[in-house]
């Protein structure tokens, strides 16, 4: 098959790629001219939709799946532009180039910080990102009805792995734990939904699969973790699994803003895929200490 | 009250802007510096949130009208840019301008058009354009959720009245009928829901006052006319009233892709509101011959 993905520079992108190589020609859709040397297959978008329509149809796109975005916990006013235009234009964008071509089918990633109500699957978003990543759907929704492509949406929990340049909780603890240095944290009693990144990777190609046998699906899937912990008791984790002392103050800062104390728990499991990396195994294979 | 308009120089907005200068004081926010001399208070918004921020805060808005939109019936690909920036960027844009100011409530417009199917209250977008209306309402949704601004939606159906320079049905029947010149229509046989203008100017009255009231609302609301006519009734019925022949081949184009053969009645009404201007009587408060 031939598939497009999007964001493939970022965190899961660059596992995802590397997976999908084995099995398809991936092209990959970059927004910097410097990125297209790193692929076999690249196309930078410009803005240009008739472009990237004539680029679908002579690779013969049958499926893209969509990773970028712009992730912001929380955000400044001067951020909103940039905001609507990774997580709402360019997906909208992409599935007008791809309307009249040989694309089937198109996989979107949503996040669990749609749902700041664990119990529900209503949408009630964490923050201004999780909003863009609905209202983006919201636009799907018209080529849906339009075009026939299929569109699905898989909705992710926090996720980490080796290589991970991101700005996030197991990187920050390894910082310290080298340093030394003393980190000021909130309580520590929000739990944690975190799945590493070769689990969320079968995640993506399981819908992949099921997208190509041409399934009946809903409209969206969710992964979740097995294992569920408190920030504190990761923390009492990954120090035990590495050997190396955290120092950090709990109730040091308070928790911020709409804090997900306990992460959404009412989407639809993703069927037939399941976790198969411990989140102990997870750091260890991370190389993170 | 003091009220902030967004679309006052647009069709309604006009007509807004003068009936609720008999009781508000009222600001308008334009893109073109040009408009800022039309209006009594006018802030010409050039994307900078902070500014109006203050703005908000120095006028002391109490409520917001939000008006501007840009519509599209059907859309080429260069369009999307501007439609994403118009009707999901300006109202993201003043809605965090708004929070932390005295702003208690946010008017928004939906269209019927956010409905497809007539029968459901579900979303199934007609276009692009609609589709964009049903993402802001996404965005919106994490304001209402971190600011305590109330938020409603008035979905309306389409409109007359005189002073309309948009190119609608009776615009475009006042001309033939006065060239003589024939039109080339489809059958004819979609219903039309149409208001006149002075009944869509006070259902947004009307729910302004709920809201200044603090009554408990629905997140939408819906503006229905009474009496429904196919489009060939229709010109019937202006011909009939004006004393004109209209030169209409039907038939002699097809429908458009996902014309509404059935507008949407699955709204919820809107309390207290009712229509006092027939079709009729509309028409020839138009001068629309």
């Amino acid at each position: 098959m031939k598939i497009l993905v999007t964001g493939a520079t970022g965190f899961i992108g660059k596992h995802l790629v590397k997976a999908l190589k084995e099995k398809h020609e991936i092209h990959v859709l970059v927004r910097h001219p410097s990125d297209v040397a790193n692929f076999d297959y690249a196309f930078c978008f410009d803005n240009n939709i008739s472009t990237l329509h004539e680029y679908l149809k002579k690779s013969q796109i049958e499926g893209i799946v969509h990773l970028a975005s712009l992730v912001l916990v929380s955000h400044k006013d001067s951020d909103i532009k940039n905001l609507i235009e990774s997580n709402i234009f360019l997906g909208t964008a992409i599935l007008e180039a791809a309307q009249n071509t040989s694309v089937r089918w198109f996989l979107n990633t949503g996040t669990f910080w749609q749902h700041y109500e664990p119990d529900t699957q209503d949408y009630h978003p964490v923050n201004l990102y999780a909003a863009s990543k609905q209202a983006f759907i919201d636009m799907a929704k018209y080529y849906v009805e339009v075009s026939g492509i299929k569109f699905v949406t898989l909705k992710i929990c926090d996720t980490f792995g080796p290589d991970d340049t991101r700005s996030k909780i197991f990187t920050l603890w390894r910082k310290i734990a080298k340093s030394g240095e003393a980190l000021s944290m909130s309580k520590g009693e929000q739990f944690i939904d975190i799945l590493y990144i070769d689990d969320v990777v079968s995640g993506f190609i399981h819908l992949i699969d099921l997208l190509n046998l041409n399934e009946e699906l809903k409209p969206d899937y969710a992964l979740y973790a097995d294992e569920r912990y408190t920030l504190k008791e990761l923390a009492d984790l990954y120090g035990n699994v590495t050997g190396t002392q955290l120092n950090i103050q709990w109730g040091g800062r308070a928790y911020r803003s709409r804090e997900v104390m306990e992460p959404w728990k009412a989407g639809n499991r993703l069927p037939g895929w399941r976790v198969k990396v411990s989140i102990r195994d997870g750091i260890l294979k991370s190389s993170l200490y």
